[in-house]
């Protein structure tokens, strides 16, 4: 079985990225960030999903962003957006943090080297999104060339290539792929702001995206809601 | 005065890297990282070339680079190799960190992003260096590409630059340069198996790179060895 590197931050589309990396035969290696998110309740559905896909290994690599902050996500001096109208604004909100998947990517790519694996698989979606720069085919495109030119298995000619089986779906569609190839999603966390008790709170860019997603999809809602 | 984020390991590369930056007019945002290395002392070498340059900040980040491992410079299971003839193979050591240049570049470009500069310094070198894949000029010019997609910044059309001020200059040709510049080397680093109380080894290709470098410069090396 070939294996795959999978970013896995416990929400709808990381754990739709790990059932297509499943789909395509590869034994997935999950990494996950407790990077001081605010919503760091995510961690527990991360290893929720890398259980559920019975992952050959699940790393959560602790990385402190709020060093440098610059996002809702990760600064308390900052507020996250609640009931924002997504459509009407090419914005790109506040809970862009800086670098972030630049960072994820970098980690993936050490541990793929390291382990062995040609593959690494990305969550980033491009259609329904919140705008984020580093979400798009062609900062994808950018870092692949990276994580050719950086690394010994690149110098010496076996290519990593970086899968994107999200990017041009819409949210319905990652949903009914994800539902055909069995994934709970009463089992992942996509909201920016829960409350204590892990509840998402249904206002934030990331919950609206995702429950339109369901609504579009015809498919009941299994998120636990404030 | 701009500014502009200087990755500062503390050895004589990087720290001719802040004389060329503060020499270029930027006021310093000094970054380095404990990542597990064999030779955290170094930090210390970091911390003391930040001081002597003044940096109007200086962040240590912690990131654990042992959990994937794959370096003799990350790895107890790996010996830095001693006495090995650099000139005679193009092969790439297990000094190579998979990886590193792309997580250090990574923070500091979320860093920059935040603290509003529009510019990068790293010390890399491709003449003599030892093979490392992250250090030549493709792949800069390859992640700094990653950087204008992968930004906020970048998609409003604000591009950072990364310089590399000594990627082709020769050992001693840095040396003559940080001189010039008023670089002071007895205060940094560079070996990495050094004795427990920070004496460098003289044998790992990082010391004797550096030896040579001085000796060609006709620069007495102010090393201490053990």
């Amino acid at each position: 079985m070939k294996n795959a590197v999978v970013l896995l931050s416990g929400g709808l589309d990381s754990a739709t990225c790990c059932a297509f990396a499943r789909r395509d035969g590869f034994e997935l290696y999950a990494m996950s960030f407790s990077y001081g998110q605010r919503h760091s309740v995510e961690l527990d559905a991360a290893k929720r999903v890398a259980s559920y896909f019975n992952v050959a290994d699940h790393k959560i690599v602790t990385i402190d962003l709020r060093a440098f902050g610059g996002s809702s996500l990760t600064s308390d001096a900052m507020d996250v957006p609640l009931n924002r109208d997504i459509e009407s604004t090419g914005d790109i909100p506040n809970t862009y943090v800086p670098a972030r998947n630049t960072i994820f990517l970098s980690f993936a790519l050490g541990w793929a080297e390291v382990a062995g694996c040609d593959d690494l698989y990305i969550g980033v979606n491009a259609v329904d999104y919140s705008g984020y720069p580093d979400c798009r085919p062609e900062y994808i495109e950018a870092f692949s060339k990276v994580a050719n030119l950086a690394t010994k298995k690149g110098v010496e000619g076996n290519n990593f290539t970086i899968h994107t089986p999200l990017i041009n779906l819409t949210k319905a569609e990652i949903i009914k792929s994800g539902i055909e190839m069995g994934v709970d999603y009463s089992i992942t966390h996509s909201c920016y702001k829960p409350s204590d008790d892990g509840r998402a709170c249904g206002k934030c860019d990331s919950c609206v995206l995702r429950h339109n997603g369901f609504v579009a999809a015809g498919v009941a809602d299994p998120t636990v809601y404030c």
